[in-house]
């Protein structure tokens, strides 16, 4: 069997993260690093060779699917557009407000290159939307709510660190329990943002730092923190270090609905993740329809698609009949 | 905008479902019913009319999908292969064993109409069938595991009334609370049948019966019961009615999977469903199919299909911009 040649751009978590999942898929392999750094200080886990960016077009016919692995900030924007002109591409764009402009960009480029892109690929966007698909289309009559967490943010934790007197810092949302259990109980809850979630700080201030103020500008912070409850505790370096060193991350994405003449019947969808790390598990997803990039382009199929458009059989390594047989 | 036609053959729990379903969609509308049965003795929540089964080929350009609510036991595997020539069809074929088979017969009628026929949807398999799927996609190296109920079996409660001085009897399938924790905890449980479900049994015994050969009878039945732990409570047929009246089911997919350099990191994906009635979210389920089944066979998509080859964007009667602005 010929193995799917897959290529990553960008070499932060997220990059790290394709090259471990590549390694435990048997039908591809990674035949190279594109970095913007300068290439030899870059490192992987396997023996890959590691190229400037300014090379990935002369390596345009040993790539079958190329991974982008950059932020969604700056580097997606721009990236997606430019590479799906060459290659078939994924991406993990999660800025929600902001798909469909980064759709029609990307659909007009991988259109004219005749190559799949996938975009806004991972767990929220990602397998979350999917599971808000499903729920809708199956139960016609109900109410949507999604939790995230209990997991680290990294936009919650830069902001901390931006006050004046904190040295780093580390925050974790985390849903309300009692808000869940009233969703599952088909109670219908309206919920306030302060209501789905608590927000949980982990600060560690600079020697003499005044932490009432720390404390304050925290739990006031517009946009951040004030709209929730939020507790802050100061720990040391050390303790942060060896209590809250990983990037889990999480959540939950329910659906309830009803059914029968009068409405008379409940019914709970429920699809929940819990990560150890969060970049990881978004980098199997990427690699998941890195698969499903290929097969469709090879399919002769093209353009942006997003993971509503991908018939799940793509997904899997497994023949139709397997996973009729295995998994039906 | 023109609405989808459908049909419905059969008018069971689940064809009546089909009906209430229809009734949440207003793309589609329910244009007939077909039956076995005397139709006059076939009553429809709404005024819908009501045809012998031998009247279907004469009113085949009425009809955009034919959705079977027939029993996988004898009339699915004769219907589907059957009606497929004709229609494009939905049915909810659930003996797992004999998928493959069913789908080489169902296959061939399809492309011999061109025609869609989807196959085998639900929730298992179905709703969770794709959760396995998605699942080991993603999380390439870990366990799978399912677990049903609480619901009721209608093959076990069957059985139990098969057995002499019994009246009238409910079976719950009941899944083991510590197991499911086990597998959250990521302890990766080899789980025998006894561990994963027990079976609690409500039984109306006839009058002067010998309640303990009962029990006994139930407890050590061969494959329905004899390697669980069950419980069986005698109740009056009054209490029956009252408390065991429903159909609710349900049920947990989960896989638990590793990631990262030395597989460090555990990751946990859960999908879950609690349905106060089995047949009405079933039929929600089949009816959102039915809308992929008349879309894709207006694509020129002709053949057998199951869960697995439908991209979900053909489920929903949003817009494909609607669905990206919206779920994604």
């Amino acid at each position: 069997m010929e193995k799917m040649k897959i290529a990553i751009l960008g070499y932060g978590n997220l990059g790290r993260g394709v090259e471990f999942a590549v390694g435990q898929n048997d039908d591809m392999e990674l035949t190279a690093v594109f970095t913007r750094r300068a290439p030899e200080t870059v490192k992987p886990q396997g023996h890959i060779p590691v190229y400037h960016v300014d090379e990935l077009l002369k390596k345009k016919d040993e790539i079958d699917v190329l991974v982008l692995c950059g932020g969604s900030a700056t580097d997606l924007p721009e990236q997606t557009a430019e590479y799906a002109k060459y290659f078939n591409v994924v991406d993990s764009f999660d800025t929600h407000a902001k798909i469909p402009e980064h759709f029609a960009r990307v659909d007009r480029a991988a259109a004219e290159g005749g190559k799949v892109a996938m975009i806004s690929v991972g767990w929220d966007p990602g397998m979350f939307s999917l599971n808000r698909l499903y729920a809708n289309a199956i139960l016609r009559e109900g109410s949507d709510y999604t939790f995230w967490g209990k997991g680290v943010s990294q936009g919650h934790s830069d902001a901390i660190r931006r006050i004046a007197g904190v040295k780093n810092a580390k925050q974790y949302t985390v849903p309300v329990e009692s808000a869940l259990e009233a969703v599952r109980n088909c109670e219908n809850p309206q919920l306030t943002t302060r209501q789905k979630h608590t927000r949980e700080c982990f600060v560690v201030a600079e020697e003499g730092a005044d932490k009432a103020r720390i404390e304050n500008e925290i739990k006031t912070m517009p946009n951040y923190f004030a709209d929730y409850d939020t507790t802050v505790h100061f720990i040391t370096e050390e303790e942060l270090q060896r209590d809250h060193g990983g990037i889990p991350h999480g959540g939950f994405v329910l659906r309830t609905g009803k059914t029968g003449k009068d409405g008379e019947h409940n019914h709970v969808m429920e699809y929940s993740l819990k990560l150890d790390s969060n970049p990881e598990f978004t980098a199997c997803v990427l690699t998941a329809y890195a698969r499903a990039a290929y097969r469709m382009n090879r399919e002769g199929m093209q353009g942006c698609k997003t993971v509503f458009d991908v018939a799940p059989v793509y997904l899997s390594p497994m023949t139709a009949e397997e996973m009729r047989s295995k998994l039906l």
